[in-house]
């Protein structure tokens, strides 16, 4: 199966800036960067719940769990029992995380379809990441990517640290560009921007995405994923909007990392963008009351209030 | 002293929509909007404290306090006294909401040089906040606008509800420009064009400022005041900068209503502002270390940590 045939906007003409998409793949994380942080381990089952709510909720795309090494990320060491016990709604992709050859085993394994693998734009972050420089990345990433084309699978290439480092500073937007486009390249249907520490502002998404135009990358190939770290996130997804992106990464209830802590990692919140997509006339398919009670239901399972603004509106 | 010579942003050609203005003035409604509706008088000193520092973190125009009756607004009786001990310094306004004619005169008995009226866009609204229709507030404010300008002060009019009204649902634009205008052709040098509840998204706001730029009214004319109820507020104030305009109200920390509660009335952070106005860069004048350090300090008085992200991320 292509990725075209799963429904992926690949094909679709780039509009110029400024127009609006008329619709919008919500690529919802919360399952998998809004869980990984969490210190407690989540239930099995609890999990599960998530998933599928989520689907009824009307979200289409949910990044479900990683196949990193459980020693890695302890809270996502059940990925293969999730993805056993996952009722998998018609029409949903439930793309997985898969670091390596042995972790696309074992999403193969598990009948994954859709898998994403994370790179990063700076070498420094790499390094730490994944204990090797800059372009040593592809060639881990390579035979991964190879072998998922070859059985049929979607290949999103995550890019970490695409606007700053905390060990480098500003990152270079031809650095971004060049590794966004080795790994379409390699074969990637899809890349998705990441403002990993949330220090983007609209101008620099901007001037990040124009650059990947004048690279020759249609603007359908990209998605944005932005943290809520300095408040920026939605105004940096309308810019990305205003250039015709039309998938955007986000996390139910603003799931992921603590909003209260320095690093405050919280991803943009679904209900957030929602509010906003409805407003600008963008499709979505999403259920926003569903999608609230659902996020109010987690925060009950984790302790701890949503950070997104929109949940503690309407839900209060 | 005429708006002009206090440096008001008036005769500045209006930029095409989708330029970025080069300067912004940030209009610092915190001590006033923001500490409004404090259910807990804060002290004279601490609302002292309060402006010299935000004085002293750079930000030129800040919105002191209100002449509204003082058992409409307990937390603001102390006006006339607090403007009694302000050490103003150079070249900072210091605004001041005056209701009708009885606070014009407590106003410059205070020598006060810059007010702000407060109508609105709705008549539900009108009703309940003046006990008077949409079209009878202008006689309200008529004789106050005209004394002010004949003492040569700058006079703000404030339009609220211009998006959507609890009562009424979304507000028609043209409704909001027929208010906009007499506010103008009265006498005001400026609008705070105001989304009070929180429901406004980009799109709607590219929509009503277009609607005044039609009618003739230029952008230098026009402010917009965001509030963050859904989390819109930066997205809607960086749409508002593409279409030119200048002037952005905000309040320090994100001071104004509870973020926990219904209805969330939190103003759009300052910080946040500037931590994009720095991204784009456009220049405002503010020392964000100072500032940050003012509304933890503010946070500490109030009792609640501030909810804007940048302090927190800044002050953890």
């Amino acid at each position: 199966m292509t990725s075209r045939e799963l429904g992926l906007p690949m094909q679709v003409a780039s509009p110029e800036p400024g127009e609006l998409p008329a619709a919008v793949t919500i690529w919802e994380v919360g399952p998998r960067d809004g869980l990984q942080n969490e210190k407690e381990i989540v239930p099995l089952d609890v999990k599960l719940e998530f998933l599928h709510r989520l689907a009824d909720a009307g979200l289409g795309v949910l990044e479900a769990t990683s196949f990193v090494r459980p020693e890695w990320v302890p809270q996502l060491a059940d990925a293969a029992e999730l993805l056993a016990g996952l009722q998998r709604a018609p029409g949903v992709r439930y793309p997985v995380l898969v670091p390596n050859s042995r972790g696309l085993d074992r999403a193969l394994e598990s009948d994954v379809r859709d898998i994403a693998i994370f790179a990063s734009a700076t070498e420094t972050f790499t390094r730490r990441n994944l204990n090797r420089g800059l372009d040593e990345q592809f060639a881990m990433f390579e035979p991964v990517v190879r072998r998922a084309v070859e059985e049929g699978l979607t290949v999103r290439g995550y890019i970490s640290m695409c606007f700053g480092d905390p060990w480098e500073g500003p990152v270079p937007v031809e650095q971004v560009v060049s590794v966004g486009r080795r790994l379409l390249e390699m074969g990637c249907d899809q890349l998705s921007l990441g403002d990993t520490i949330g220090v983007a502002t609209p101008g620099h998404v901007e001037t990040l995405l124009r650059a990947f135009g004048t690279a020759g990358v249609a603007v359908d190939r990209l998605g944005v994923h932005f943290h809520d770290t300095y408040g920026q996130a939605l105004a940096n997804t309308y810019a990305a909007l205003r250039h015709g992106v039309s998938t955007v990464d986000s996390s139910a209830g603003g799931l992921g990392g603590c909003p209260y802590a320095k690093s405050a990692t919280g991803n943009l919140a679904t209900e957030d963008l929602v509010w906003m997509l409805d407003g600008l006339g963008v499709k979505h398919g999403v259920d926003l009351t569903k999608l609230v009670e659902t996020s109010v239901w987690m925060a009950e399972r984790l302790g701890r209030p949503s950070p997104s603004r929109v949940v503690r509106a309407l839900a209060s």
